[in-house]
């Protein structure tokens, strides 16, 4: 719950009316309750704002809305994020450990952590300040989660995986599991050792039923700030640099290296040993050839991926394959001297 | 157990032969024992059902089959999976809370439900007659489990999502996690606020492993009698349409609408804010791209996806692509009047 | 804990140095320590090997390496991958039952089993000797466990499955749940019985958060010695042959079958009623149609899938269809004798 005024204080906004009006929820402005605050994005939207039951507005600066109170932003698609983080943020932790949680006695669990119901902390793992272990996570031995994270309920950690602070974890989602890694000899496969870490940095959230694994002789590292969406493949050895947004049922092969502030879409398949420098954009689908390295800032579409230009202009060509081939036939008839039959 | 006798009846078929035929299971007409009910499509397998153990077929009126009890039907594959129902159903939910699930005092749980042991139910969440809470299933504050619903072990529902009557959901399956929504500045992400709904209408099924994300400002809807297989990602504010088929490893991306009777197949994917129009096919690996509208009832395959037909007819061309290029070439040089050198 | 004496006895391999160097890990030359063990591919490595603190390295017959205690291996990578198992090997399994484990009386588990924390295993399931059954699994009735198999936390068994011995499978994954399959008939789906069966052949590995149905009429089959990796989704009715490999995201389809030794790449398609004959390798993301073979040993790629030769020089005409289109006009301008006015 905040007000107008308190919301403008802490983003640094202009506030115009009534810095009193209560705050309790977000919405879209069709969905809105009085207490609810929405956002437009531009001042053409201020019918729609207006329109809505809503009583405050994050607005463009000089948007005016008949009847409502507007806190001005020049992102307000930003500033309406931050203001929900403070209006409808998460209620602070409480702290303690519920009965059923087994915890092993050599664990380190802060004094300020919550663990709830049949969540397992096995021996020598840490558990930082702040921290919330859902029901039915699991953590294994020597774990380290870092102060302010948050295992919701399922999330199974394995020995030795390390997450820096504030790192968010959905449900269903496994850390640290042993990397796909075989040598095939006398007729079957042996196992390639996975005896590499897990390293994940700060502010890193990760959806619900993905999948990352520790390293086989190195350490698969995911930096801060990156943004892992659901069902998404992180195999052992990858590394993701700084900020970069992964969509969901990705998956990324052994030793591939991500940069920062890379968009990978959806569904994108990226082999083993790319290298995909900063900034590049994959578009959702693509495939990464083995070894193949993406340029900084590059936009790629296909598979094997290629930049967004020539495979547009290249696709087109393809849909006209068909009346490319009869000017071709066309042609060649009339090179041989053949009447035309068609 | 039923009887042949019992099944014509209750499914309305034509019985030919023993009406005291007892029957325990289902099988393929190779794998069946006795008591094992078995069906055939047409009258030429007639033989492979003459040879099998079971003692009672369905089959397509009309049939004869040697020494067998037949249940004529005009639809077999569809009667024999409405017997299978009755013959081998799920036997009824034995109500009870075991003493091990945790349920909030507030939680409402309807006296002729099943809680299985070590699940967990929040605040104010409530359980349907007749549903069954498999062990580990976690269920959020304020979520609602309808009548008759069944959710395997290890199913989380997060806070307030809401499901209907007779909903199935395989272990494993999040429902109304948070969806991936960020909005970039200031160097970092910030994330959108994800505090729309989930709502699942009646008779839905969902796979094992799957994803269901809440809205963001809005609700994700899955309207009734939608089947969802395995490792299925939808997105926030996905709407999708009554009897909608959704094969495995599928994403949905935000705010794309599915309409009714939709055939969506395996590995599809849907981009953010595509229609897909009623009766439409997605063929197994087709990507849709962002903000495409598919026409109802066409069916398309590729990425990005065209109707099938094109696509055919393209793809053909597509795979001549070496014998055009060299024809290309040979009147390039009868054109210029070189020798040909090849 | 081993010295390099009891490697080179215990594998067949030739010693030169010192016979007591003790060895408690493995890891890459860069990040090994004294008693890591590490291993070079081709002694034109020796440098990076002789640059290691490791005091032990496996390395080509004749390879001679400063200072280091060499184990000279025809094979390195095999010799390595089986030292590591001798090395590092799991911890032996400490037979017991965790109080909180919830086990039906009419079970059967092994003495010498170790079931852990909070899983529950249902009637008449077996556990078979020397096998460890994670934290929060969930073993269905009459589901059958073999020995020396390893329940990573969080695997679900659904009812009936059969799995041999020393079967590894990692979190999160569920193997036995019903497949979908589905009859329309009077404006909805009806199930199809999944009544068949799943059954895991010996010395089989499976990936975290992997789905594997059971049969509809048949049963599910994979054989011995399989290794699938994390999200892959496995059909009802399908067979894997011994000693296949299945790469992440990938998805095999109801009733296809796979052979023996077949290599399949992450996020492949896999339809329905396919069949891919032994030794096939399937490029990641290749899409293989319903009802389609691919030959014993064809290397396929693309979507749908053809012959990598094939493909690839089709892919390199399609990258060229801009030019070929373009050559197509002058030569057609120079046919009409009209002016070259591009």
């Amino acid at each position: 719950m905040r007000t107008a005024g308190e919301l403008a204080e802490l983003l640094g906004l202009k506030l115009q009316g009534d810095a009193q009006a209560r705050l309790s929820g977000v919405a879209s402005p069709e969905r809105a309750k009085s207490e609810d605050l929405i956002y437009i994005e531009s001042a053409q939207f201020a019918e729609r704002a207006a329109a809505s039951e809503a009583r405050c507005v994050v607005a463009p600066a000089g948007a005016e809305i008949r009847g409502k109170t507007v806190l001005e932003a020049k992102e307000p698609k930003l500033a309406f994020a931050k203001a929900a983080a403070l209006v409808a943020g998460e209620t602070a932790v409480k702290a303690g450990v519920h009965p059923t949680a087994m915890i092993s006695a050599s664990a380190r669990v802060d004094a300020s952590a919550h663990v709830a119901a049949y969540a397992v902390i096995e021996a020598h793992a840490e558990i930082g300040a702040g921290s919330e272990i859902g029901a039915f996570c699991f953590v294994g031995e020597g774990a380290r989660i870092g102060e302010g994270c948050r295992l919701h309920p399922r999330v199974t950690v394995y020995a030795g995986a390390k997450l820096g602070a504030r790192v968010e974890v959905h449900s269903g989602t496994v850390l640290g599991s042993p990397g796909f890694g075989y040598v095939f000899g006398e007729g079957r496969y042996w196992r390639f050792p996975q005896a590499g870490g897990l390293e994940i940095a700060s502010d890193v959230e990760i959806g619900a039923n993905t999948t990352v694994d520790r390293g086989s002789l190195e350490t698969t590292r995911i930096a801060e700030g990156v943004k892992i969406d659901n069902l998404v493949q992180v195999a052992h050895n990858v590394e993701i640099g700084e900020h970069t947004v992964v969509a969901s049922q990705t998956g990324i092969s052994g030793s591939s290296v991500v940069g920062k502030r890379v968009l990978v879409g959806g569904q994108v398949g990226i082999a083993d040993h790319c290298e995909i420098e900063d900034g590049a954009v994959l578009g959702a689908q693509a495939g990464i050839p083995t070894g193949k390295r993406i340029r900084g800032g590059q936009v790629v579409w296909g598979t094997p991926a290629r930049p967004l230009d020539k495979f547009k202009e290249q696709y087109a060509w393809f849909a006209k394959l068909p009346e490319l081939a009869e000017r071709l036939r066309k042609l060649e008839r009339r090179n041989s001297g053949e009447p035309d039959r068609k």
